[in-house]
């Protein structure tokens, strides 16, 4: 009934076409889904039809004509019997068949023609069953049945029911005594149950107004082997006597149970759905789907019924054994009740097992030929052709084929449960083809049929999947397992269909889902991951111009992030729209062979550098925005062709300094590795001059999870002055890789004072804030818990680091550990405080400093709680980097100096780092005005000259990597 | 193990402070988990704590000094016997309880030094029991137990383990003897059990060598009741004989099954925890977490093998019994075994359980601390106070409390259950949240710690879960029930910690993963979904100027698509970031209050041209993209000072023409109503002259699925010349909506060829159009599949209309279904010709026609199959509507003559439609030249004249509503 629900449901949105079940499945859950339920259920339908088609000849054999059987039956017990009736099935079955089947390729208007009379004999025979219960209710038949105490006797057993009978004022003994005693005399010894007990004759069939009715309604479950009593009749049994005798009473010959009784009669509603395979056939399958399943459901339920009271009209027992058993037959049973003659029954059964034959062969074929149309499944493509009239010749013939190999069975009862569970997979997906689409309520969802809800979907589906399970766990395994090789091998083909699956329309909800959750604030260090925009820039075919920066990107996959592969085309939306395509088209083919997993986006813009502009600014959605952008190096940014590049260059520097993202720019890019390469060995150095939130740790974890970079390893400098303490510091430094758990060795580099005399200043608050952090690793607990009580200032809803911490002593602060505690208090203490800034001595740097080359960059010295939504915080940490920015124009005398700085540290670099297959670099914050760009420019080089592959890297003013879990 | 792999995995990625499990879970799996597992976890701990005590108390009172009972046991039977044991437990219970507390609170370093005591004592232990077992390997103790066949017999039953002795020559019965026969004499009736087998008397403890241990090895399951045999030895029993003399028997005193075993082992294993409660004051919890964990597994494995080999060395039947059955203890046999004295053991098992109380009272309070301090459950915010040491007072009173009442209750064999379900509950999490971590590869996740893999802690939370069912599926139940409620409640309280946690990175790889797979090709018409850019514009203080959008959007939200509100800000990126996050806040503010669910987009360009052109170009990301743009009627156009606004407005039209996007105007957006308005009654009318790819008939759908909307009605006009067959279109018009699924009511309003003299041409286009859509509902499936055949021209990858159907018979195609059943023969037959497009007479059209009003819109009559992810096809279905675009600006006598019809039909509308809530009308398309742009206006503006709400809608070019399912 719930499917019948979901069926009229999907039924009634929208036309469907051939195929039926399959169709919904296939255009709601996609092809893979489809094919593979379709191909089940299309199985399912065949063997159904062989299993009527066997049927019916077992009631024309034992019924109709048994005198027809070529292998004769009578006179043969048990096995032998059995094996003689199949034998008979099997010639009688194939000759059906083949009629059947010539029958549906000659012309399906025949068929339906025929359906007619089959669904006339359903409703006689219904009919003749009522009419047959209420004839027995007011004149039950003679059926006798012969009771020893309230234990039902074999027919075989008895001619007489009684013990004795009185022949001419003589006692003769009867057969029935003569199976339960040792001899025919009446002083034989007799079996103790025989003895104590009295031999009844009732009547088997009473009728359903002599209150069997009721007595039946409740029944037991029967364990195989027990003897069926009759209740309310009294027993007489002696407890010790052992059970011997057992073969002369009617046993239940299965051990019943709820979910056996729902398996044998599960396959009689297994007709609600034979009419949708016919979908294609039918003038209005919307009108017809819905109004035949009810009308299959009536018919079923009214069988039920029937049944119920048939059953009911009998005593228990009558009706339990086999037709090979010495019990009574229920079928007999059924003939004895039927009115106003058994052969109504017979012929009802006859035609509508033949009926239902004849529809599975027209059905079959056109799900068949359905799927195979959809060609989904190369090999079936052949079965999608038909005849002129649009008969599905070949899909015809291997539905006999397959129905005739049924038939050589005969015995299809191990192959039966299996077909169940074809049949119940199918529901469960319609169920959940209407769940699915009510949930996702796209606008097509528009049923007409009003009558259903998701939970009654959702509610068939789940008692689908229960009875599969309920009933034969192994054998639901079984026509799963067959379901997914199906579903596998279609995606192997692969199935190219777009159907507008619900499957996509559950993407979309969840991308939808996902976003919106992102968007409630942005993601806490430890979930840090790079996701990256790439700008590169497009020649005039329009492809790209620096590949190798997809590659990197590749290469820093382990990230896991998005990516984002941005470029602007110069030019007017409406006019280059064509240019845009090919630029996204050369884009995605890069992407695809450098396997980078992300979204291109083309923008066309009237000047390339407002494209680059709102790339930076409108790149992704929600919470999948770039925190990071990685553009080249302007290779030949001094030619005054390419100034332009140049400025552009810097105005990206500029905007990510502003918008808080983090930048990498790769020097001499097309030197790279591309991703097929292996480096064996070497080493990927880190030049570690400022904390910049991390990423100088972070990119070389990252990039040695890459295959290219796996054997590097990875190294860290850090330049100390003569007077510093280095062996010290290098501990430290080691100590905080260990707490950060990176694998790096650490080599501090010790620079002449002279050398690096115009930089000491910088270099001194550079030295400050490294140390600060190296430092937090020496505290014990309670010392740190100790210094948070001191901790007060939160001016700015800031914790300014205390000025006793520049005393450098070796005593400082956990200042990590000490922040973590210190929020869990205040997130008890004060509420709003959520923003926790470590600025190290930034006012004195700011005014006095001009030179500062190495200044806290972007905001990189300020070690941020992020939890807070607070979006006044980037503003402040986008505006703060400004006052701090080294003032690379004001005064020429420092650009000398400088310049020497950079040769010095460029000398030191070389002589290290000449060989590594990487160096990474700090990159100092962009010039304020013009004045100072080609200097800001210079420097660079400078510092990079002569090293091969470099990447500077600028912290997005927030911290990348954390020492917590 | 599992777990404490997957523990010492998280506890090595970086430093945990004080909280331990509930630190590493709330920062994996969020506050919410954290907290409800967390606080399960202490109340477990607690119990234990209790438990802990109560145990050692028994010792002390069994063993140590029975004669300290307050109650006395001595002489008291069965229930009696465990009352007065339960009360000696409570008193000292408390006592020993308020001693442990009040150590605790003095100093947590006396406890840290007693551990190490109490640590030496479970050693000594293990080491007794060893040194025992050796040594009644070599030297069995004396130990003999009786039998009766091989029945263990119970000790208080007899005095001398024989059926008679000989004292002085005279055969005299024991008390065996007296307890199975009916008197003492030797000619007494006795138990048939008891005279057929013989009296043996065996030693209890064989030692390990007499091969014990491996007899012992594979032991059975007893059923309770059941008679404790040996194996091994003879035993005669008479099968008729009732079993009436059990009691003299040692028998199994429970039904013993492997999850009861396991049930009754698993509190012993609970201690691999215990230390990481106390992750605060480790010195490197990172280094001592995972030594710890693998300590405490040794030492849990040593005892369980010292188990197993201590009962190994007795015989079967001697452990079983209870200490108030008749059996032999336990805890004897291993007193007994143990070397040098039995007192190791008690004392052992003394101080150990001692230790493990103190070890809990200490453990308890830290967690319940480091929940408070975090806040997540404010009445619990006092507990996270601590003395100025850092000890928790507070925290240590309410564990002691409860603890207290752990002990009150005393007998703990009801609860004890559900405490391992809360440890259980908190392995499972600890080891999700370590397979979640793996699995989602943020770059934070680097643990210290290799060995560990996503499948192995998959599989410990598996069995974890399994466990927690097996053992007692109620008492899971109850257990995640009550975690259920303290996650419920966390959340409500709305706990808005943001720790990072792996449910944040779920999102972000779900929407990454969701987004990728909706890359793959454009939605199917039947997963349509309107996803709006919605443009707004801003004032001067940043505040969007037309709020009714927003409400239109959220009236349009049955949709179930995305939405992206977009505004562009005049200015410079570096210098205008603060009134961009303005606009940004006062975005979400709106969409907020308007209740849509979206993304705000905010561009700050040079100009406002190239920042809304750059929105409509790369808003959205993957398959999130826009497929629709709304956009307000730009109200006082024809005012020069708004002059740029206009030109924006139609650049817009332009831009989403080329762009194949649907575009909404509301006209008077002022007048639209607000969420919180009703109408109650009124039209939604629909002026259907273009059918533009079914927008107009799908946006009234959808507006009436919203409250504002739902008692609106739906109309349809729709104009129809004089010599049409006006009652012929109705009735089709309604075969259309009905395959549609869609409620409306129809009209066809004729009108005057005078009247539309100038507009005939065009109309007679459209009506050809309406016409081919609206006889697809006329033909059989017969007729349809034969016409099939005959349909063979594909250029361009395309079925174009025959001529024939151009003749409007009655007859024609139903296009619609044969289109689909075409692509299913396509797809079987020619792989490359997927799109398939009607285009209606169109070379005729374009040439002729410079007044074309209606012509159709931005490719709205191509009926596309847009299964093709062809991207060249976007190209063309964008450039082909400028092929067809009305000639705004060639002719100046078409424009009167096209005013002329704009009043004409603005009339009809007038009429029909004066009351109607909402009209929507066909948008034409833009001019091509900044010529007619003027006349472009004017037209739509006296084709709306005098009407209240207007929406303008144009199609983008594909198929939004379809007749399939």
């Amino acid at each position: 009934m719930l499917t019948a629900i979901s069926m009229s449901a999907i039924a009634t949105n929208g036309v469907v076409p051939a195929g039926g079940s399959y169709y919904m499945i296939s255009r709601s859950l996609g092809p893979e889904f489809g094919g593979a339920v379709g191909i089940c259920f299309y199985l399912g339908t065949t063997f159904a039809g062989a299993m009527y088609i066997l049927g019916c000849i077992e009631i024309l054999l034992i019924y109709i004509v048994p005198q027809a059987a070529i292998f004769k039956i009578e006179g043969l017990e048990g096995l032998e019997a059995e094996a003689a009736l199949l034998n008979n099935m099997r010639v009688y079955g194939t000759i059906v068949l083949s009629f059947m089947a010539l029958l549906v390729f000659v012309g399906v208007k025949y068929v339906n023609k025929l359906a007619l009379v089959f669904l006339a004999c359903v409703i006689l025979s219904i009919l003749a069953v009522y009419a047959g219960v209420i004839k027995t209710a007011i004149d039950p038949p003679v059926f006798p049945v012969c009771l020893l105490g309230n234990r039902t006797l074999v027919s075989k057993g008895y001619d007489v029911c009684a013990k004795v009978i009185e022949i001419d004022n003589e006692t003769i003994t009867t057969k029935l005594w003569r199976s339960f005693c040792d001899s025919e005399y009446l002083n034989a010894t007799c079996d103790d149950y025989f003895s104590d007990n009295n031999v009844t004759e009732i009547q088997g069939i009473p009728g359903v107004t002599s209150g069997i009715l009721a007595e039946n309604l409740f029944g037991n479950y029967f364990e195989k082997g027990m003897i069926v009593e009759k209740r309310g009749l009294a027993s007489q049994v002696d407890p010790d006597s052992s059970a011997s005798s057992t073969n002369r009473f009617v046993l239940a010959d299965i051990t019943s149970f709820f979910t056996l009784l729902v398996g044998i009669y599960f396959p009689s509603v297994t007709g609600i759905m034979a009419g949708s395979n016919r979908s294609g056939d039918l003038r209005d399958a919307q009108k017809s789907i819905p109004i035949g399943t009810i009308a299959a459901i009536t018919t079923t339920s009214t069988v039920y019924i029937s049944c119920v009271v048939l059953f009911g009209a009998c005593i228990e027992g009558v009706v339990l054994r086999d037709k090979f058993g010495e019990g009574v037959n229920g079928n007999l049973v059924i003939g004895t009740l039927a009115w106003p003659s058994p052969w109504v029954i017979v012929f009802g059964s006859f035609f509508s097992t033949c009926g239902a034959g004849l529809q599975s062969l027209t059905g079959a074929p056109r799900l068949l030929q359905a799927i195979s149309r959809d060609g989904i499944i190369p090999f079936l493509r052949v079965f999608g052709h038909g005849k002129a009239n649009g008969e599905p010749t070949w899909a015809l013939l291997l539905t006999a084929s397959i129905c005739e190999i049924g038939i050589i069975i005969a015995s299809l009862d191990a192959v039966a449960p299996i077909l169940s569970m074809f049949f119940l997979m199918c529901y469960m997906f319609v169920n959940l083809a209407c769940a699915l689409q009510t949930l996702l309520r796209t606008p097509n969802w528009r049923p007409r049929f009003k009558f259903y809800h998701w939970a009654l979907s959702f509610l068939g589906m789940s008692l689908c999947l229960s009875l599969m399970f309920i009933c034969s766990w192994y054998y639901a395994i079984i026509a799963m397992g067959i379901a997914t090789c199906i579903y596998k091998y279609i995606e192997f083909c692969g199935a190219e269909k777009e159907w507008g699956d619900g499957i996509r329309g559950i993407s979309l909800s969840a991308a939808r889902f996902a976003l919106m959750r992102l968007e409630e604030g942005p993601p806490h260090t430890k979930n840090w991951r790079p996701q990256i925009l790439v700008l590169v820039s497009m020649d005039a075919e329009q492809n790209v111009e620096q590949p190798r920066l997809i590659s990197l990107t590749n290469q820093l996959k382990a990230g896991k992030g998005l990516t984002i592969v941005g470029t602007s085309v110069q030019g007017k939306f409406l006019d280059n729209y064509t240019e845009a395509q090919r630029a996204d088209q050369s884009l995605r083919k890069l992407m695809e062979t450098e396997k980078v997993k992300g979204f291109p986006q083309v923008v066309i813009s009237s000047n390339l550098r407002d494209g680059t502009s709102h790339l930076i600014q409108v790149g992704g959605l929600g919470g999948l925005k770039h925190n990071t952008v990685m553009v080249s190096w302007p290779r030949n940014w001094k030619q005054p062709e390419f100034h332009q590049q140049f400025r552009d260059f810097i105005e990206v520097v500029r905007e990510t300094t502003v918008a808080s993202l983090a930048l990498l720019v790769p020097k001499n890019v097309s030197s790279y590795p591309s991703n097929g390469e292996r480096f064996t060995e070497g080493h990927i150095d880190v030049w570690w001059i400022v904390h910049d939130g991390g990423m100088l740790m972070l990119l070389p974890f990252l990039l040695r999870q890459h295959k290219v970079w796996r054997k590097c390893k990875m190294r860290i400098f850090t330049v100390a002055q003569l007077d510093d303490n280095s062996i010290q510091m290098k501990k430290d430094v080691m100590t905080f890789l260990y707490h950060l758990r990176i694998d790096a060795q650490v080599e501090v580099v010790e620079m002449h004072d002279g050398d690096i005399s115009a930089y000491t200043y910088e270099k001194t608050l550079v030295m400050e804030e490294r140390s600060q952090i190296l430092k937090q690793m020496h505290l014990t607990k309670n010392e740190m818990e100790r210094e948070i009580q001191s901790i007060t200032d939160s001016s700015r809803g800031s914790i300014r680091r205390k000025k006793s911490f520049a005393s450098r002593s070796h005593h400082s602060i956990d200042e990590g550990a000490r922040v973590a505690e210190q929020l869990e208090e205040e997130s008890v203490d004060v509420s709003n405080t959520k923003q926790v800034q470590l600025i190290h001595s930034k006012d004195a740097s700011t005014p006095t400093s001009p030179t500062s080359l190495t200044a806290p960059a972007g905001g990189g010295n300020t070690w941020k709680d992020n939890k807070a939504a607070d979006k006044g915080k980037n503003l402040e940490a986008g505006k703060d980097p400004f006052s701090m920015k080294p003032e690379w124009e004001n005064l020429n005398q420092t650009d000398v100096r400088r310049m020497h700085t950079a040769l010095r540290l460029n000398e030191v670099i070389t002589k290290k780092s000449k060989e590594a297959k990487l160096i990474l670099l700090n990159m100092p914050g962009p010039p304020k005005n013009r004045m100072g760009e080609e200097n800001y420019m210079e420097f660079l080089e400078v510092l990079t000259e002569g090293l091969n592959r470099v990447l500077l890297v600028r912290g997005g003013g927030r911290e990348v990597i954390t020492i917590y879990s």
